[in-house]
């Protein structure tokens, strides 16, 4: 189920995570993330600032490959089918990456400190679709409302994907609730002209 | 245009959110906002906690009339129609205010740490909204829908309304662009089923 690199990042990753899971982060010390990966703190050092890297490093990649994908949605695409056009090559890296994303959404989540930081991570991502979309001659308006709206699909397929045992489910929940989605916005009166 | 309370509490906020904006906000001193506004610094700490909550204590406020429109709502109404009639009561709220709102988005946009207290803020209250919703029996996947879409939509028709000039525009913004978000979610193509 999970597949951990065996390259000394992965090791160190594998490491800093299950020693976050079984101390907790607060408790847990670059020493001993890489005295149990049986690798250096200089080691430790070349691929991480700092522990807290060590659960954000994934973000630069997670941005990288959905603004891909959104750079590869058709020319005449509405603005969230764009952003929406990234979910597919997502799921793909996220799968890889079940047990890791588990445990990690669980260390987050007991950490108020790390849950702020994964907002402004996440809000940054959105910025950057927005401004991917802006680069289309989408509205600022509806570039604004499709990147957030996309980043809120993402999220709660997210939430549902690392809360079941099913690493290959990921694509399908996003599908869901993008339909979810659609369902609750289309649910609501059109408003007397 | 601007109605600041002539209360000890408005006066406060007034003489603090000048100096934010004259100054900056980290060059700002309790002292000098109570000195501003004719006050003792001891006055000062009765009605706020530090110099922060002067731009944060309005939260409570918006939270409180919020979900009293959600409260309000008729209970056959759909989950994202019950997040949205809490806009109307915001909008009075807000259009009193104008002035220190547009100051506050100003100073808060300047500084990366307000803007971090401002998305948790945000984020606390949309998930105030989930539970609003999930005691009305709406399912937890629509619940976190309609709340970070309502709270999308909101933030989106803020953002607007503090870039023009006109304080009364508030309810006219949201329902605008509650009513993109719909062009928006309504234009990505259906699933193949």
């Amino acid at each position: 189920m999970t597949r951990w690199k065996p390259d000394a990042q992965g090791r160190l990753m594998k490491a800093a995570i299950e020693l976050f899971a079984e101390r907790g982060y607060d408790a847990t010390t670059v020493t001993e993330i890489a005295e149990r990966a049986g690798l250096t703190k200089r080691t430790f050092f070349r691929y991480f600032a700092d522990k807290r890297e060590v659960l954000f490093s994934g973000a630069e990649q997670l941005a990288e490959v959905w603004l891909r994908g959104v750079g590869d949605a058709p020319a005449d695409a509405e603005p969230l089918a764009i952003v929406t056009a990234g979910f597919e090559p997502l799921a793909g890296i996220f799968e890889e990456r079940f047990e890791f994303a588990r445990l990690r959404a669980q260390i987050i989540a007991a950490n108020p400190e790390l849950v702020e930081r994964e907002l402004i991570k996440l809000q940054g991502l959105a910025g950057e679709l927005e401004r991917a979309l802006l680069a289309r001659v989408v509205s600022l308006n509806a570039a604004i409302l499709a990147a957030q709206t996309g980043m809120t699909v993402f999220h709660v397929a997210f939430a549902r994907w690392v809360e079941q045992d099913d690493p290959t489910s990921f694509g399908r929940l996003l599908a869901q609730s993008l339909e979810e989605l659609r369902e609750v916005v289309a649910a609501i009166p059109r408003p007397a002209v």
